[in-house]
């Protein structure tokens, strides 16, 4: 299993727009056999700064997923909405230990 | 609810004890009725920056859960392993919706 969280900053004036989108692709992001979390979360101290938790079984189930249209649409959407370039951090699970607890 | 990410970075050498001892506060704070999730991952980039994923259900949940035995002794065991203060971001849930889904 692989955890990605992606910090994504958005311009002033632009996270209505982002958080529709993102709502959009959270929805079709969760039908992917391949997808295990994607919890999409607003900063209580910043409300232009967002995470995206997205768990996946393995790296191929984010290769999939970079691949779909949901996914290509909402990184086409979103791209000028950002203050800076996103950021992804991919981890390994150390607990839950074992796929059956997620 | 609140979805707090607490970035942490040990210093070389400590990664170990740190993982135990935050194995140790995983499986007791999953044990708390106001604790929803508590994932912990490390960095596939950079094996001394670890990630922790803690969802409670309201404030009321985080500030029992500092008073646990288990959190006290996870923070006093760990504080001096730190390379840099921690961080921790806490956040909105916007998607899923509805406690439910949890």
């Amino acid at each position: 299993m692989i955890a990605t969280t992606v910090t994504v900053y958005v311009k002033t004036g632009f996270t209505e727009d982002f958080i529709r989108h993102t709502i959009e692709n959270h929805k079709n992001t969760k039908k992917e056999p391949g997808n295990i979390r994607f919890d999409f979360l607003q900063s209580k101290k910043d409300p232009c700064r967002f995470l995206l938790y997205e768990v996946f079984i393995d790296e191929d189930a984010i290769l999939q997923h970079k691949k779909t249209t949901h996914y290509n649409k909402w990184k086409e959407a979103v791209e000028s909405w950002m203050a800076v370039p996103r950021e992804g951090v991919p981890h390994d699970v150390i607990c839950p230990a074992g796929e059956e607890s997620w």
